[in-house]
């Protein structure tokens, strides 16, 4: 009877252990896809354009969970700048905040930016052909 | 002098051809990444997200000219769609807008869709992680 009272404590045990560990493993493999909306001051968009590459580039080469960062900005109104972004997961995402590269963009653009909205969004399909890694400007 | 009014009209012709050479390579080579934002009616949000995602994977994979489809929905109003989108050109644009996928896509959800603006955008920077090519909703 004791025998039989300590393997159903193991069992017990381990359906609770496999469920923690499907749930943080599910946590940790769900990407974090966001766009960020920026407003910038027109006198600093130039200035705002080259830190935001060089930001990209850093992160997205430098940190193996940037997984993309994607800016753009509106042809009709050039100081609305949209970026779309990929993060491995929270965690990720979480770390990119601590990165020697954020912090010199964050602190470096603060005044650049009038408004600044971050979006939280589900991936519906997230598709790239093979290959394609790098735009640069074209102008 | 007979020859060389020859040399002249052959270099003047030579300068307009290479000028009209750079200018169709620019073109050419100039990616088109643009922003569509779509408003979904609630009643077809399941629909249509099969669909979108269905089209996405069709032009990606068999369009040479379709570097990119990136589609998700906002999580606070699930109903507001963003697509991502990168082609090699102009030209590659409009060629997919001949492709069987997406015109399958286009008349099977135009009743679904209650508004959609099309955004014309320049990148500031692409940088995307080699590898990345391909996520599905999580949900």
């Amino acid at each position: 009877m004791k025998s039989r009272t300590i393997i159903k404590f193991l069992f017990i045990c381990t359906i609770i252990a496999m469920a923690s560990l499907q749930k943080s493993t599910a946590q940790e493999s769900a990407k974090k896809v966001r766009i960020a909306k920026l407003e910038i001051y027109p006198e600093y968009l130039e200035a705002y354009k080259v830190a935001l590459a060089e930001h990209a580039v850093a992160a997205v080469r430098s940190e193996p969970g940037v997984l993309a960062l994607q800016a753009v900005y509106d042809k009709a109104h050039p100081t609305q700048v949209t970026v779309f972004e990929i993060y491995a997961s929270e965690n990720a995402y979480q770390a990119h905040l601590q990165a020697p590269h954020f912090l010199k963009y964050k602190n470096g653009t603060l005044k650049m930016v009038k408004t600044l909205e971050l979006i939280e969004t589900e991936p519906i399909a997230i598709e790239i052909k093979p290959g394609l890694t790098a735009i640069t400007s074209d102008k």
